[in-house]
Formats: C-alpha cells, sequence, structure tokens
C-alpha cells in the first residue's frame, strides 16, 4: 500500500500511518401526497452531510508482533472522536494472526470487506444488525485467524465494545464468541467462486440494573439522518446469535454477492407474560460492472473481494479517466416475529420490530488508488405496526448521497 | 515550513505532520468599590488556565490532491477531544484549490490570519461573531480560492458545524454561503496596502423541534473564563448574514489593519409578536510595531498578514534576542438593536445584546519561528441592560494573560 | 528507545512517536457464604475488560526547546478519548528541565517511575489518593526539574487538571503546588538505596457554587470494575495536602521499595457543626525478584528503578525465554479519622471513609523490550462503615487479572 512508513534500522521495528477519510453528503426524499402511510411519522433529514468515517491508522510491527491503534474523528453522526481499534497481534507463522485486544472480528461476507471497498454507503441492515450482537467494530477480542491462499478460518472470544465499560459498575460484561470459515473452491484468473459461513453468539449478555437486554435496529443504510426506523426495542434476552451463508462470484469485471442471515434472540422469562424464542431474517444480493473493465479481486486476507485498481489513474495530462463501476443491491431485513396484525405484540410476546427492503443504484469513480467517489441512489420501503398491531408506522421514500473517499 | 515530512521513492506521494500548542494562563481583575454596575452579575476567573489549541496536523499529498485532518486536544475550555478540520482538496491549476468537507472558509481579514500570527489572543469579538454564522472553525464547506499574488477571490457553499450533526434527526441542517474578494492595490518591499469585502449567509437556519433560531454571542476576548457577556439569546430567524469591508497597510515593521462589520438577522414571525429585521455592528483596529525591526510579510495564499521572523533567534551562545513586539488594538461589539432603555424588549421584539469595547495593549516575544510569548492586558467595559431595560448587567474589568506558543 | 524518529538536515529539529498499550482482562472473585459482610453491598464485575492505557507520544524538540503531546485512547474506563499531557519544554543546561503546560509533576517515589515499569497494575490506593489533590496525570504545572546523576529535585506551582476547566465560569482554579526530593546516597553496580522525601499541597481548593471541597477515594487498586470502596464523600476543605518519605534498595535482581503518606484536609467552617481537621495515612512495601537475574535498573531522570531488560529476547528460533519477574505488594489506605464505631460521623466533624488493605502477588514475562505480560492476584479487604457507624458496608474479594502491554 502507500503507507508513509519508518523502519529502524536493523529493520526489525517498522511504524507506518494510514488514512481513511468518508465524506457523505446527500438526504431524504419523500413524496409526501403519494404515501398516505407518511402521516404521523418524523421527518427525515432533507439535506445534510456526515464525516463517515476520519480515521488515522498508526500501525507498529516489531519482528511478529504487531499493534495498531486507530483513533475515528468520524462516525454516525461525527462530533465525537472515538477509537476504532487498538489490538496487539502474533503471527508465528506466515497465515495464522492472534490478536487481542479491540478488534474488528471477522463475520460475514460484508464484514469481512474493507469499508472502502463497499459496494454502497452502508453494510446492508441485516449484517449491520447481526454482527453488533457479539463482533462488529471496536469489539474487545481475543482469537485468531487462518488465512490461506484458498481458504480462511478465524474464531474469537469477544467481550464488550470500546466504551462498553464506560457505565461498568458492578455488572459483568457480556462474554460471546465469533467464527467464520470461508473459501474458494474454484479460482482462475478469470473467475473467483466464493463460499462461506459465519456467525457470531453472545453467551451471556451483560446483566444491568434492569436485567440482560437487546436491541436490534439500523437506520436506513444511509447515515445522514440517525432516526432508525426499523427496531425492535429492549428485548429481556439471555442470550442471542446470528448465522448465515455466504456466496460470492466473480467473473472478470463483474462480481455478484449476497448472504442470507437469520438472528435468533432467546428472551428470558418474567412472570406470566408470553416470552417465546424469537427468530428474524433477511439477506441481500448484490452486483458491481466496473465499465473500465477492471476486476475486483478476491483478497486472501479477508476472504472477500476488493475494490477495483484504475488502470488509468485520472490525469488531464496523460489522458487517463480512472474506473467507472455501476452497482446494484436488493437488501431486505425482517424484524418483525410472532406478531399478527391487530393483535398487540403483548399478548404474543412477539414484536413489530418492522420490515425494511432497500433497492440500490450506485455508480463510483476511482480516479485513482487513493481516491473514490460513489454515488448512491436508494429507493426505501419500511413496513412497520405500531406495537399495538393497528397502525403503519413505517415510511417509504428515496434517498440520494454521494461519497468521497481518500484512503491509503 | 519546519514540519517533518515524508515522501515516496517516486516523489508523489508525501506525509506532513505539523503542531500547534497555546496554553494561556491569566485571569479577570475588577475593581468592586469603584464600578457600582458589578453588584448582582456573576463573578468571573479571577486566575486560571486554559489550553487554548493542542493541535497535530496531519498532510497529506498525492500529486494534485491534497488531504488535511487535524484533532484539537484543545478548546474553549479545554477537557473534549475534537477535531478542527477534515477536508479534501484538489489543485488543478496554481492559484486555484477545491475544497470539500470541514474547513475554515476565508471570510474577514482577521479570520483569514492564521491563530499563530494574530496581534491579540483571540479575535475581536465582532468578527468571531460574524464568521460563525455561516462560516468559522469545522464547518461543512464545498467550493474554491482563487490566491494569485496581487488578488485573492474565494467562495463556499456550507453546511453544519463539526458535531453539528449529532443531534440530526429528521430536520435538515443549515445551509449557507460565504464569499470574500481581497488584494494589494499597491505592493513594494516597504509597504503592503490590503483591501478586503468578505461575508457570509445563512440561507436557511437549522430547523429544531422549537424552529429556528440564532444566538448572537462571544466571551470577552479572552478565554479562561467561558462567561458570554454580550449575548442576544435566542433569536427566532429564518435568515442571517454578515458583511463588511477590510483594511491593512504595513509599512516596514510597523502595522495597522481594521475591519467594520454588519450583521443582520431576519426574524421570524409568531402570532402579533413584534418581529422587526434586526442589525448588529461592531469593528475593530489594530497595529503592532515590531521593535527588532522584522516586518510582518503579506501571504498571499491568506491575504493576510504573517507573523515576524526573528532576524537573530534566541542564543545564550551567540547573544540574539529573537524579536520582540508591541501591540495596541481597539475593539467594539454591539448586540444592541430595536431596544430603548427603561421600555422591555419584548414590546418592541428588538434585544438587549449589550455593548462590550475593549482596549487591548500587547507585548510578544519571539525567540525563534517556532516559539511565541504574548502578554496582553486588556480594558473591558460591557455595557447591557436586561430584558426589561431597567438595569445595567454589564460590567467592567480589565484582563491580563499569557499566552505560550510553539507551532509549525 | 525504539521511537521512530524524523530529524531534519540540520539535526535542530526532530519529531518522534511512541507508543503505550496496557489491555487488563480479568475479574472480582467473591466467597459469598463465607463473608456475612457482603451482604447489602454492591457487586463487583466478575469478569470484564478495559484499554487502560492507549496513547500515542508525539515529541518534538528543537535545539533547547521540546514539546509532548500525549493522547489516550484508554483510560479509568475507556471509551472517551482524552489528553494524557501536553507540555513545553526548556533544558537551558543539562540537568535542569524547566515546563510548562499540562504534565505529571513529580510526587512520591511510586509515581515517579513510569506506568510500564510498575510492579502492580495500579498504584497503591494511598498514592493514587495522595497524588491527586495537588498533582498527577495532566495537571497544570510550572516548575522545574533538576536530575543529577545522584541526586533529584523537583518544585511545581500546579493548577486544575486537563479538562478542569470544562465547568469553568466565574470561580477560581485550585492553586497549589507540588515538590520531590530524593537521591542515592549508595550506589554501586550490584546496589541501589534510594532515599527520597516529596509532597504536595492545595493552597486554595477550587471554590464552586456548593463551596470549596475535596473527595478522597480510590478503587480497589484494580480498574477493571470502577466502584471506589474508600471514599471520604466531599468534604469541605479549604486547603490540603500530602507528604511522606520514600524508601528503596535494589540487591543485584531484587528491588524492595516503600512509601509512608499523611494526608491532611483543613476543614472549613460552617455554622456550629464541628469541622476539626482531618488526618488519613497510608503506605505500602513492595518487592521485585527477577528470576532471570535482570536487575530493575535505576533511572537517574525520574529518580525511580525501571523494569528489567530481558537479557535473552523470546526467540523461537533462538530458544531466547525473555525476562520472568515474581512480585509482591502490601498495601493500605486509611481513610477514617475523627470516628468512632456506633457513633454517627456528623457528631464529630470526622468520616468513616473506610479502610483499605491489599496484599498481592504478581508474575510478569519480558519477551523483549517492547512486550509485557503481567498477571496480578490481589486479596483486598475493605473494612468501613457507614456514617451512623453502626453497620459494615466494606468487603473482602480476591481479584485475578492479566495486563497484555506494548510500550516505546
Amino acid at each position: 500500500n502507500n503507507r508513509p512508513t519508518f523502519t529502524s534500522a536493523d529493520g526489525r521495528f517498522s511504524a507506518s500511518l494510514g488514512g481513511q477519510f468518508q465524506y457523505d453528503i446527500g438526504g431524504y426524499l419523500r413524496d409526501a401526497p403519494g404515501n398516505p402511510n407518511n402521516r404521523g411519522v418524523r421527518d427525515l433529514d432533507s439535506f445534510g452531510q456526515n464525516l463517515r468515517r476520519g480515521r488515522l491508522l498508526f500501525g507498529f510491527r516489531y519482528d511478529d508482533f504487531t499493534f495498531n491503534i486507530t483513533p475515528d474523528f468520524g462516525g454516525s453522526p461525527d462530533g465525537s472522536p472515538t477509537l476504532y481499534e487498538a489490538n496487539f497481534n502474533w503471527n508465528p507463522i506466515r497465515p495464522l494472526t492472534l490478536t487481542l485486544g479491540y478488534f474488528k472480528p471477522w463475520v460475514t461476507l460484508q464484514d469481512s470487506m474493507s469499508s472502502n471497498d463497499f459496494l454502497f454507503l452502508e453494510r446492508p441492515s441485516i449484517v449491520e444488525i447481526a454482527r453488533n450482537i457479539a463482533a462488529g467494530d471496536g469489539r474487545s477480542s481475543l482469537g485468531g485467524r487462518w488465512a490461506a491462499n484458498r481458504w480462511f478460518a478465524s474464531a474469537y472470544l469477544t467481550g464488550a465494545n470500546y466504551g462498553g465499560n464506560s457505565t461498568a459498575q458492578g455488572i459483568p460484561d457480556q462474554t460471546g464468541g465469533v467464527a467464520r470459515i470461508a473459501g474458494r473452491p474454484y479460482a482462475d484468473p478469470d473467475i473467483d467462486v466464493h463460499l462461506g459461513l459465519s456467525g457470531n453468539y453472545a453467551f451471556d449478555i451483560r446483566r444491568t440494573s434492569t436485567g440482560q437486554t437487546l436491541q436490534l435496529r439500523d437506520r436506513a443504510e444511509l447515515r445522514i439522518d440517525q432516526s432508525r426506523l426499523i427496531d425492535t426495542g429492549s428485548l429481556p434476552a439471555d442470550h442471542a446469535y446470528a448465522w448465515g451463508p455466504e456466496f460470492g462470484l466473480r467473473w472478470r469485471n463483474f462480481l455478484l454477492q449476497g448472504e442470507y442471515i437469520h438472528i435468533g434472540v432467546e428472551q428470558a422469562r418474567a412472570g406470566a407474560a408470553p416470552r417465546p424464542d424469537l427468530g428474524f431474517e433477511g439477506g441481500y444480493v448484490e452486483g458491481s460492472w466496473v465499465l473500465t473493465g477492471e476486476p475486483r479481486l478476491y483478497t486472501s486476507s479477508a476472504a472477500a473481494f476488493a475494490r477495483p485498481k484504475p488502470a488509468h489513474p485520472f490525469s488531464l495530462a496523460e489522458g487517463g479517466w480512472g474506473a467507472w463501476e455501476v452497482m446494484a443491491r436488493y437488501s431486505v431485513a425482517d424484524l418483525n416475529d410472532k406478531v399478527r396484525r391487530g393483535q398487540a405484540q403483548a399478548t404474543t410476546g412477539g414484536v413489530f420490530g418492522g420490515r425494511q427492503e432497500v433497492v440500490g443504484l450506485g455508480l463510483s469513480w476511482y480516479p485513482n488508488n487513493l481516491l473514490r467517489f460513489m454515488l448512491n441512489w436508494d429507493i426505501v420501503n419500511v413496513d412497520r405496526l405500531n406495537p399495538a398491531g393497528t397502525t403503519q408506522i413505517g415510511q417509504r421514500f428515496h434517498t440520494l448521497a454521494l461519497r468521497t473517499q481518500l484512503a491509503f
């Protein structure tokens, strides 16, 4: 990569500095008269901006040991500097990396992609919801990864997220685990077939003064506005898990990939109220066509596909135009379970969390290896009833957003 | 400059690190028996300290593209790390810089000076108030600057400040704009004549649950204590703007500069209450005499004057004493409008925001190009009536403060 | 040290980057049936993790001037990035360093050790409580240190901590002072005898709207859980101080060191309530035996002992095992004064702050100069009565924790 790197005279110690800047501008467009459902629900930001990621990556290596610390000045929303990761690693042999500290442990195909390589601005909601059970950004992790050329396996014990300690007095943190296995059963210069399976499990959800609870929710695959339109509310739960299969196929400069995810929540019993186990699900399919012909190559260390590297970087002098790509996605996340229209969720112990479908189209321009401009147009349909099961509180709208990205 | 810089082997990519440290010690001195007005108003900090700016400047360049990210560990008051700027720039041709991201867009002569080059510890209150309408630090910006040797022009569309998104749910962010034009109609080695005009306009102030509001206020040109003694309170306003002319004259090692600024607030109508358009104004004149003879050279890229570079850096061995400078300033900001003594502001729809005058004297020592020690003595007079128009709530006091500055 | 360092071509300016990462995993073990005292007191975290320190050390030197700025992404608990220090220094002659800014001014032997060199995970509670009166991390300081080979003296005027300004409106910050004198009356290659005396004094505690108050308290020498079990509550106090003698003895690869500390609080009078002056005390003795034979060498610049440097760094190829060390400590802090069992503290004006004893055992592994793994097992006994003096609210428990440390 292009990171400035300092190496000591004896070559044993090195330090490098990377950067990631993703700045989003956009808004939410609602067709007020056409959709009677929109009455009574709150507005979304018609125009705004957000520094989605603003990270400085400090990396240090001494022999087989590496240490990464990455402050993040962006966020959802921006405004509060935080830590993306801080972890210590040991590579005793080449394909094996042992990791301790705040880390993003490997789970799902989408979460294994670098956020610089995404086809769309945000991960599909079902992936975002699933990974935050016992994985996700800044997760306290202890475990390892084996990344060979054709196959990949990883497993970690996990605890709280960075900042999850901030209210910790007298309560055990969450304990959980996450594992992923993936590989390329077929690979040649033109074709990569990716298959995988991953999951994460919160063995014991943090105990708070109000008991153990879990809330599943997400924003509408864009973070200019921070409203979460699908949301289970706070569920009384001892344990929860998510798992699902991964699929990817690259043929030359075309990529098609998708995942199905199932989430299970074991509700805690309390009194006579019904507390059935709940199941939620979702998935996505997305495709990319790099118009200028560059492939999205497979990254073995992540078992995921990378962004294209422009063959002819943009240059007024030399006439290069960089790489151009069109993308499309269908994504669905269903947070309804054990409920029936017209019947209050309390009577069944289920939840009207809502069902969100997003159809997205995108265009990317990669002037060179460091830069990317990414335009997304999403059509969002949220179908959600109120807890009484009587009133539609979902919405339909379009979103339009441009990301400016610089990463090295 | 002196920034440590890493450059890649092919010379196309470089990274540099700068720093800015400004640490203030001082206090507010009140002559209690001499001023009956001081009864009933709150005390100011008689002695304290503040890390005014504590910034690390990370800069990256790749061909014509640059990226800046600057965490700030100081503030007003210090204690909460934040982001000063994070922006992406393109220089397609030499005098033109296009910018996107969190930035300090160019407005007023004073705000165009680097905070390392100030004649006084803080900007004049009227400049501080004016720039924060739709410009100022960490402002979401999209636009460009043309900076030639003899003239300068810039214009940006602007949105929220960094952190302004933190409560953004369902409300459009502010949209605004800022522009500046300036130049040197006369310039020779001994003389620089600077003239300029700039302004900023909030087209549409952020809508919150309590409507669109704007608050104009400032501290007393020192930030050991964070009390704002002139303050319009929250004004219902759709739009607001500020503009004014700039003037500067350097003759050898003397500098004289000043600005007048007018602020307009278009109040929103609500019910029968009078809501006239409001106008506020202020200005300042300040001068510098570098006793040791070094000039405050003109910086074309900013269209403003820089600090002197010591001809003989301080050295016990070589007998150098660095550069020494004396400064003086008169600054006034009047936030009263459509009000009359003895009449409540509610009856006219005006506001008793207060009028602040500051007379300041200063002494600077520049041991070398990196260091500066800066002593300020200000005489402050705040004349302000309560909203009923019956009671004086202003104060008179002196301030004395020392800044220790290290910048590269 | 091993810090990546950039030096300018003329050798006058240099910049370096250091790092410190301390990640703790552990918990609190209570033997519920064995200790009837534990009824009614809150639980402690049975298992958790914390990024205790996550610092990047940016250092800059220009001729005799140095500037340090150190963001910290860890904490107690982690989750809120902050600033460890930001200070400006001048070395006019070799043993003398003058310092201005946020700094950890020298006080006590334990606080003078680097946190990388500690024998146990946390400082003894009495040291932690004493240093926070007018010294400690991120303390606004102005003063100097004289560090010769055989003796050390330092004194600083001090103000607020970093972040202490955040609520400062109209109230003078604290003013205080801190001094330390120490030396090695006997030193040869096998033996170092260290003696010292230090203290800190808050001349004038910050005035708040509820008067001047001071709270003395600490966690149980482990920061997985943030509960403070010994705590005086908020004491009305104008002044407070702490002082005590230091002792250390190294013989080859053995180290024994200890301190006694006395804390005095002059309570402010108010009405008829008794407000006697209060005195608290404590101390510790700790020892280290480096099994692999490396000494804990004396650092003259800190007048304290450093961690061992492994003679044979860990290497599977070369068969080195690094350095191994066993540690032990007894620590006591008594925050009870002017109280008697069965009598409410309000009747005497004393305080039942509690008495904490900790017996600790530890094991360290230093694979190389950058890395350290440190296991602590502590037996904690807190003996504390409620303010009425009638009920035991202390607890007895064990703690077990592992620190992973990387520092350079």
